[in-house]
């Protein structure tokens, strides 16, 4: 490794310290930052390219399945909020409450001035403000089902935030739908889980678990809540997405109500299901590795990107742009392979490093040597070490959209294999969970269940909660480890983000 | 004309009344409404699937002429907004204001605690809270150009609001770059302008007069600003995007500086150019009809919707699967037909009618009577007068790329006539002006200009005001209507929204 490579090395590794190692990741690949505004990031144009592209895939996926985009306001009325006591509870203590609509000149610059009759909050979540619409639109069963995507901005007031994993202001999507009966709304519920499940591991390469929260972990005002739990590498669970079931708690405090077939008017049954740009640090801490990101192909802006070694000659120049053409005219998974040529103004080391960091797959140097020899230097960096090797650019062409398939597949595989070593299905008791958690263990554990003994106080001082009761067995437990009793279903157990 | 249909029709005419036509056309075509905040709209799925079609086409754009996306924080502290004087005179006065990051619960229900110590507003546009993260990113000249957009939701409190033209949220795209001198600042305003005018012209079909506005029209703090204004049918000019030369203003105010080829640090040059959901708006008031809306194949969400006249026939309901899947796998401009089967629960006429007034340029009725002789009943929404004729669906299929081209053009052409009729050209001094406005004249004017006098006082009285200095000569005028001093430039002078 050459001098200006080590000079740019992140200032931690996993081992040593995984939260800096994070922050390094995200400086060094360029993806955010934290701005003047306590808690809000700046998404910077490689980090908002990946979450473009999270969006236009989750977004077909919507559409698929029947829903269609639209938007409501920013700002709910406090007496919206007020209206569903679950919800408040869960929300109200952490929001943006604007009670002014001007700024005039005062004694110490600008001040607050045109106070509010009523103060507005800005949206934590949508259930409310949508649900005022919804009563409206809804009158009759010809109206339902009502399938409703919103991509949207929110603000939860955070005391301690991290960059995309909790951050005052996200961006998120947030699907909200009215169905005649409950069992319709429980298939969306589930049918939307699996859309989630499905991009993660399909799409982010992010091995997920998908099941259902306990009572305790619930939306607030939902009766049930699903979602996907991925295993970071440091052993700690990440919600990833979540699909909630609101039964007719938000239809009857919203009034959304439909005169049925048989001419009775009824609530409508709805859910609420959601991922943000927290899904980015997910995809950061599951495959980045102590060079930097590692982006899989479907979720990097550019899967190849060439950089001409010397600026000032024209054939090298050309070269790169050959290649370029050549590399876009391929497809791989049903669209034009995503190629960039950086002739920005920096010495190719610098930028061949730079986009190692940031974690494109493929990155191409070409110099002049290379006008006649038909060779490439190509560093892959989807590989699992650090790869640099002369190749043939025709074979490159050639092989294109097999590598970005290997590459897609190799990084899911990876994933896969560190995520399942860090559960353990091996401790039965309460005493052996506490134990393992207490003398250090930082992965999950996957214990049997009886469905209703919370988590007890003991784990919760470590820690350590309930991520949710598997859809899939992982263990083969019979016995509950939190209270002794014959198991249900399994829990599972982790420090969580 | 069925019983059913006139029941439909809107209550109000472009003749008899075009503002209440205008909210007519917005509510039968289920484009948007008003949302329980004041001031605040709820953009339902069809007016927001226009917007979708729009943000891919611009997005396409900025894209293509090398800019990247990237997200800033909604809040902006106040002290940010202070630092740019003419930049505060300008905004200050219209801006929600958060002070307060919590509610509780006290005697009168919720109320706003935990006090912010410095308020922050939500962002009216985001130049000082950009022109905060450029002046980091901004060190050497080789950091520029620094070419960024932003597509976010922006809040300006408005006293008067009306659906998409004025509404105290709206949603829009800001473009904000920073070069290493004036020229090249000057030619990115210039670019950005005439994306808007192409994408105005070619996608939107609606005409518009490029142009600088004057110095009291400017954007506060902008050196210069030009604009594309599209008359509508009642006359009224419509600002419908801009685009400022921002000087070094807020390179000044936000420290926005870097190190020259020269070894001198210099400030940069910035420009913003922008447009929002207001384009929706000019798009209705461009092509709606007394029907109801009509829309540009290139905005309309369903190019063509397929009604089954029978439900229960199972027969002609492949009958129309069948045609939709021959239709969709026909390409124009370069992307699938976009084809929608309405099997929805209401009676046919209804159906029909709907898609009518949402505007959709063709709709194709089916019947039993159409299982044996390969025809159809067939309304063309962008026909100049209502057009409903029976048609054979192999013609359809065959020459529906020539269709849609043939529509796109249509309304543009019929926009351009409508448009040309509202600007006279045959006023040449003050009296002559003023007359006309004061007599009955709603459309505009464009007359010569010294570039200096600014609009009179009894002009102004008549609400009518400079929209832009044209780029194109549209009279033929030597001498300055406003002054009587020999003509530099031209004026367009306007009512406006």
């Amino acid at each position: 490794m050459s001098n200006t490579q080590s000079s740019l090395n992140l200032k931690a590794t996993r081992d040593q310290d995984f939260p800096r190692w994070y922050l390094e990741v995200i400086k060094h690949a360029d993806l955010a930052e934290n701005s003047v505004v306590r808690g809000c990031m700046v998404i910077k144009p490689w980090g908002y390219a990946i979450w473009e592209l999270m969006q236009q895939d989750l977004d077909r996926r919507f559409k698929e399945t029947g829903h269609v985009n639209a938007y409501f306001p920013l700002f709910i009325p406090k007496s919206l909020i007020e209206k569903e006591a679950k919800h408040v509870e869960g929300f109200a203590k952490e929001m943006a409450v604007v009670t002014h609509h001007r700024l005039r000149s005062g004694e110490h610059g600008l001040e607050p001035d045109g106070p509010l009759t009523e103060p507005l909050v800005v949206r934590p979540t949508s259930e409310t403000i949508i649900g005022e619409s919804f009563s409206r639109w809804v009158q009759s069963h010809r109206d339902l089902p009502l399938l409703i995507n919103q991509w949207a901005n929110v603000v939860r007031w955070e005391m301690r935030t991290r960059l995309f994993l909790r951050t005052t202001e996200f961006l998120w999507q947030e699907g909200h739908t009215a169905h005649a009966t409950q069992a319709e709304a429980e298939v969306e519920t589930a049918q939307m889980l699996e859309v989630y499940r499905q991009f993660a591991e399909d799409v982010m390469a992010m091995p997920v678990v998908p099941g259902e929260k306990t009572a305790e972990e619930r939306f607030p005002g939902a009766e049930r809540t699903y979602t996907i739990e991925a295993i970071m590498q440091d052993g700690k669970a990440l919600q990833a997405g979540t699909s909630h079931y609101l039964g007719q708690t938000f239809a009857r405090s919203s009034d959304i109500q439909f005169v049925d077939r048989d001419g009775t008017r009824k609530y409508a049954h709805t859910t609420s299901w959601g991922v943000s740009t927290r899904l980015i640090g997910g995809l950061i801490m599951t495959h980045a590795d102590d060079v930097g990101l590692r982006l899989p192909p479907s979720l990097s802006p550019y899967q190849v990107v060439i950089v001409p070694m010397d600026l000032e000659d024209a054939r090298v120049g050309e070269l790169a742009d050959q290649l370029s053409a050549r590399l876009s005219a391929q497809s791989w998974r049903g669209k034009p392979v995503r190629v960039h040529v950086d002739r920005r103004d920096f010495d190719a080391p610098t930028r061949r490093w730079e986009w190692v960091r940031r974690g494109a797959p493929i990155v191409v140097q070409l110099g002049h040597q290379d006008l006649q020899n038909g060779g490439a230097m190509i560093s892959r960096r989807w590989m699992e070490q650090p790869n640099r090797e002369l190749g043939l650019r025709e074979d490159l062409v050639a092989g294109i959209a097999d590598e970005l398939e290997q590459a897609q597949r190799s990084l899911h595989e990876a994933a896969k294999v560190n995520s399942r070593a860090l559960v353990r299905t091996d401790l039965h008791s309460h005493e052996e969970v506490l134990d393992a958690f207490a003398s250090g263990w930082r992965g999950a554990v996957a214990v049997g269940w009886d469905a209703r003994t919370p988590v007890t106080p003991e784990l919760d001082q470590l820690a350590v909660g309930a991520r949710c009761v598997p859809q899939q067995p992982i263990s083969e437990a019979r016995t509950c480890a939190l209270s002794g009793r014959p198991a249900v279903s399994e829990l599972l157990l982790a420090r969580a983000y």
